[in-house]
């Protein structure tokens, strides 16, 4: 008989943003008169850069004449964008990555997600806490979790807690672990990490010969001067390290899908090159991304496309601006926001997450994340998101100055 | 110390279309006078249906409005796109299939090689042979495959060889086996399967609780009136089996990437719905498609795409039959090309698969592929693709029929 793969049935039922629409749905129904404002999944409101929409509508265009068409591209993306990518993203800051390191795909959920594929099971694996779920539960149907306890997690995750006291920084390990997420600026806190902090966890990976999957879809909002936008900006991290990029909120692609990962040829564990490794990954499982796509993607490295994301970008930190004033304003503790879309607040009275979302949604028709959605020690936290209009970032703001006075 | 997926290493170092995109690149400097022929990889030639780019240029233009813009999609696909399958490759041909067991995807190719994702790693696996190397080598990085030998192939895969005696039609295994990967009509062979004979398969997977991964990339070339274009025209497969359906080759999306899987609810093994673990799946490492390319995609069921859509099955259903009947007249056995863009022949003198590519590449500039490459009893065999220009099909058969006479 067939046996389906037991690690799936271990996940809890359902997803955490499925979970919050189901209640959101719900109380919608009861209070049909609330006008919901949603701040809670991290989706960008801001339309495509015209830039990416004029190169899609050609590229559509050149799909539809025979002399034109393209059937299959390259499983890791059209050289044009590889390029572009290597160029702008990186031989630009001064960073020496080649078109042959960047694997371009439609999302760094698919390759955060799949990039497991290539270890083996048997590798220990360390997250923050909170973290964004989909690096625990990759895991667990992975079979490198182990079985999960109410109130410790999973019985084979090394969780290294962000907390308050450490500016939510995670710290080194004590124990010897195999493969490290990071991901900077952070979500959910919304904090960045600076150089010194990340020649750190590159020195451990090093010394360990582990590795660091860096997730860095959000380095577009890195606003401080000391912070690397990029994790091969460190020494030595071309040996240890693998860093997944997005479109998604930098440019507006979350319903458009187009991401990257990059995987130095350096990146070599047991004379196993990962890049091969990917790539071989890669072509056996995929077709790459499609080709009006990545012509759209290559389009925001436009002149008139890296000035449009650059005003999205400032309108987003804007709208992050506007809730960290805001919520300190309300009596919150108040963090993020400055490298980051994301702000990361302190549930008032010892009230749990979960506690907080009903309050909030209640009073106010505001939708955020529960914290401990993204973890145990996200418990007693809430994550509102700066991707809403500014004119609903206002006027969520000013319900909750007006409902939580200080 | 980080160990890489020992799985991945078992695999023969290159791809299929690799080896030969390098024969043919060295064949070409060596020989740059000649014009080479390719209908040796299944892609196709013919530019999308009008009806398709008008609908994605107008939805890149949607996502290029603040009012229209569309973030993140549900990871299974839009309703808009689900509803338009479930109703016209189903319920219009009179199987009950609902919109929430179709999950859209980017590729067939992304959905076959990675529907073990929710398989246990014990099950025996059973292939056709000849057969697609996807279903193979995604299992072998699974580690369901045990070890290759020389001339027998993986220790714990299941071949089903499809000789000529036999039409080309697997015979059902004498052992119990657990996942079945069948693709009718069939690649690389081009031979479809009739009612009677694919429900024999469907009461094989009954009555052994086996599952049967049903590739029906090709159904929109079935001509031939016995032939079920879906498993689920065929009574108790929605308790058995999978089908993995593509707009790669019925509306050219090679490029563009659509496709679709279809999980009955019926289907549950242990109690378990594979229709929600496959969902769970897709949500946990995807976020679905692009909305400007499932726009594109609905619009094949317009009926100008639809009408566009069958201009082209026609156009590449005439090469098969150019080339069928041209490799008759220069002295070749040949088979498939009624029900199937590809065509299957026999390689003269006893010439092994790999032999007579370099022969028809040196002799007329035409490249195919080696029916060796799909598997132990590929080999003698070679497989010619209908889906170039019908100028060079019709070219490539001349020189041909020249350079082999009967």
């Amino acid at each position: 008989m067939l046996k389906v793969n037991a690690n799936f049935i271990k996940l809890p039922p359902s997803y955490l943003f499925v979970d919050i629409a189901n209640k959101v749905d719900a109380f919608s129904k009861q209070h049909p008169e609330v006008e919901i404002i949603r701040m809670g999944i991290g989706d960008v409101t801001r339309p495509l850069p015209k830039a990416v929409v004029a190169a899609m509508q050609k590229a559509a265009e050149e799909m539809g004449k025979a002399e034109t068409f393209r059937g299959y591209g390259p499983e890791a993306g059209y050289e044009f964008l590889r390029s572009a990518i290597a160029e702008n993203d990186f031989q630009k800051r001064g960073v020496a990555i080649d078109k042959d390191e960047i694997f371009v795909s439609d999302g760094a959920k698919s390759d955060t997600g799949s990039i497991g594929d290539i270890f083996d099971v048997d590798n220990v694996v360390a997250v923050c806490d909170p973290v964004y779920p989909v690096y625990v539960d990759t895991n667990v149907m992975a079979g490198r979790a182990g079985d999960y306890h109410e109130g410790t997690g999973w019985s084979k995750i090394v969780y290294m807690p962000c907390l308050e006291k450490n500016g939510f920084l995670p710290r080194i390990p004590n124990e010897r672990v195999d493969i490290i997420y990071l991901c900077f600026p952070n979500n959910p806190s919304g904090v960045g990490i600076g150089h010194t902090e990340l020649k750190k966890w590159v020195d451990y990976a090093l010394r360990n010969q582990s590795i660091i999957l860096y997730d860095a879809a959000y380095e577009a909002f890195i606003t401080e001067e000391d912070m690397p936008h990029s994790i091969f900006e460190i020494e030595g991290a071309k040996k240890c390290a693998i860093e997944f990029r997005s479109f998604s909120k930098t440019a507006g692609f979350t319903g458009t899908r187009c991401a990257f990962t990059v995987i130095p040829k350096e990146l070599v564990f047991n004379e196993v090159s990962l890049n091969k490794l990917w790539g071989r990954r890669q072509s056996t499982k995929m077709n790459g991304v499609s080709y009006v796509i990545q012509r759209g993607a290559e389009a925001v490295y436009s002149e008139e496309g890296r000035r449009e994301v650059k005003e999205n970008i400032v309108y987003y930190l804007n709208n992050a601006k506007i809730i960290k004033e805001g919520l300190a304003k309300a009596g919150f503790k108040a963090f993020g926001g400055v490298n980051s879309p994301y702000v990361w607040m302190k549930t008032p009275n010892g009230l749990t997450s979960w506690e907080f979302f009903d309050l909030l949604l209640e009073k106010t028709g505001v939708v955020g994340t529960p914290g401990s959605g993204f973890g145990i020690s996200g418990e007693g936290y809430f994550r509102l998101t700066a991707f809403n209009t500014k004119e609903n970032t206002e006027k969520a703001i000013e319900r909750i100055t007006s409902s939580f006075k200080a």
